[in-house]
């Protein structure tokens, strides 16, 4: 389903802002239910991808859970209608505010990221009095083959506790009387698109059940990662859940009543958001043509901060010509710069442009660099 | 002057937040006077590196003017005092309502960055009845050396005019009723520390004043980027400015009454402020050790954007002994890393920790990613 673009409303909006195309949420929502309908299959939202009060109440109502980050992702997600229960709330810097008021809200799961925090997670939890449910994010070795910056889970980062270090964490957490051990946690990565790590992370999850064949896991939260398509939006506007959801089911060994959590972002929001900016100068230098947009890195910081490439789309140029342009940014430094060399439709000031696939690490992660405003957002269904 | 914290009233503050030594501020910008006290000489402060309003205000009252990338810069600098006259609005991207805006303001100059911003002023200017003066900016062609993503002055970016199309655009100015040209604007990148490439400036500006002697330029705008030096921030607060304007001094010829303007960001504010942060846990990994800090990328975004390094002093420790640790922030990112295998004194949960120079392109540069609070700040004058 090709986003439609209600370019004549469009016009009259102040630029820069996000467009959301609501419709393919639900088809995208619709998607992951359909194939994570197996036993005892849990999805929940990455909200860190994208915390906008609508679509987090959209994807709320779906009945999804969240995944959190922080105590400001708790508060928003319980404001959107996901229940506490099904909220999980992970991060390698929790401080103690944010556990007590986690525990507090009646957090479905901590996902404890080493042993320092289970200790201040129990000691939190004894002065409070309330158990705390705690997953242990295992650290499983894998190299996700993505970006360096975006790998979370090969050996010794900031993420997890290494394998050769759980049975001591589990230890203390069986023999303490205020943590309630629910499971392990995992993450590969962000941007999976070759779908073969996540094979080789449920061989070692099986591994690592064998290995603990003495401990009762409730859940195997298997984290999420998985990619989209940033080149082709429109004919690849929905992940391939189904293949996904599948690696799991044929591969994961569960033990009976055993529940496996699942956490998607990326792939539930990014294609269904664009920032629609506008053109201000198309400029002329000596070899090559700029086209000079509204929106920059302030509002979409994935170019210059992962050099991402997002596809851009001229939404109003009539022009059967093509021309190469850099499009970028106003932003005063160089990284604000969107993409070199792209042939578009011959450009114009006035033009509205589409940054595609923005839906996810987009409007979160906007700044008042410059003293700029933050970007308004616009939905397909308030649109008309 | 190396900063003194006031580590005693700091740990009653909620981490993260910027910390100001105003003390340093003002005898920077002091220096700053002192060393560019030569006649015709006048310095702007580029707020676009900090606009915390009690830095501008400070700034403003020292009687620097101000240089600004937005509307919204503009109006925090004559909030804070700086005056319209000696207020310069430049920028790639200046859309048309920024335009009126300024030119109601009374706007000092507009550093134009291509001809079709030129035209856009005119027409505006027109239908406003009020002449707009400008400055050219000129892409020297000028290559600084430092990072590519903040150098700014070599051919065929999104900066400036190119010398071979100057005299087109010159023309376009003097034929219009609406626009006073008064003079040409450079900038050669940012972070210089290698002070030759100005010299290099001066003369491609000699030539270019020469080549164009039939015009009248009222002003030479030769920018700014001038460095500091992040790995010592104690033993060089204060930049070589004594250096940095004797250059310009010696080798600028000028024509008679003509004025040199600079443009000064980082080397004004960066060593006066740094990030205060708390350690959340120290988690020991396998080869490894982690100090995870509740500050990270979201309010001090250089590391993970420009792989910048800031000094990291832990305020609090009083161990003899050191250690190696990777220094992380507690977002979910692996890109949220301050330093790798840093020597630290023993650091433990509970300690300060300062990330030095970040009173440049720190604060402005903070997001709300992960939901997180944008961080507050504190000014030395005010902390005792």
């Amino acid at each position: 389903m090709k986003t439609h673009f209600p370019v004549d409303r469009m016009r009259a909006e102040a630029t820069p802002f996000y467009y959301y195309d609501m419709e393919l949420l639900d088809a995208t929502i619709k998607a992951i239910r359909q194939y994570s309908d197996y036993p005892d299959f849990q999805v929940h939202y990455a909200v860190k991808a994208n915390s906008n009060p609508e679509i987090l109440r959209r994807i709320a109502a779906s009945g999804l859970g969240a995944d959190t980050v922080s105590i400001g992702e708790v508060k928003a997600a319980l404001d959107a209608g996901f229940s506490a229960a099904k909220t999980v709330f992970a991060g390698v810097g929790k401080t103690d505010e944010e556990i007590a008021a986690a525990l507090e809200y009646g957090i479905g799961c901590f996902n404890v990221e080493s042993e320092p925090e289970l200790f201040v997670i129990e000691s939190i939890a004894r002065q409070m009095g309330k158990k705390a449910p705690v997953a242990l994010r295992v650290n499983p070795e894998i190299d996700a083959h993505t970006h360096h910056y975006i790998t979370t889970g090969i050996a010794e980062n900031k993420f997890g506790i290494a394998m050769s270090m759980l049975r001591r964490v589990i230890d203390s957490c069986i023999k303490s009387e205020w943590i309630d051990l629910q499971g392990l946690h995992f993450h590969i990565g962000s941007q999976v698109t070759d779908l073969t790590p996540y094979k080789i992370l449920c061989e070692r999850i099986n591994r690592l059940q064998e290995e603990y064949s003495d401990i009762e896991f409730a859940s195997i939260n298997v984290g999420g990662g998985l990619g989209v398509d940033y080149d082709n939006p429109d004919t690849n506007p929905i992940p391939d859940f189904e293949e996904f959801f599948k690696i799991f089911h044929e591969n994961l060994k569960l033990r009976s009543g055993q529940q496996v959590h699942f956490e998607l972002g990326r792939a539930v929001v990014a294609q269904c958001g664009s920032l629609i900016t506008r053109v201000v100068f198309v400029k002329e230098g000596v070899d090559k043509k700029f086209v000079i947009l509204d929106g920059g890195m302030t509002e979409l910081i994935r170019p210059a901060l992962y050099q991402a490439h997002h596809k851009i789309e001229n939404l109003t140029s009539t022009s059967p010509d093509e021309e190469r342009y850099d499009v970028v940014g106003p932003i005063c430094e160089s990284s604000d710069t969107f993409g070199t060399d792209e042939l578009l439709p011959e450009t114009k000031r006035g033009d509205l442009v589409a940054l595609r696939s923005a839906g996810a690490y987009g409007e979160v992660m906007a700044s008042c660099y410059n003293c700029r405003s933050l970007p308004g957002s616009r939905f397909s269904h308030r649109f008309r």
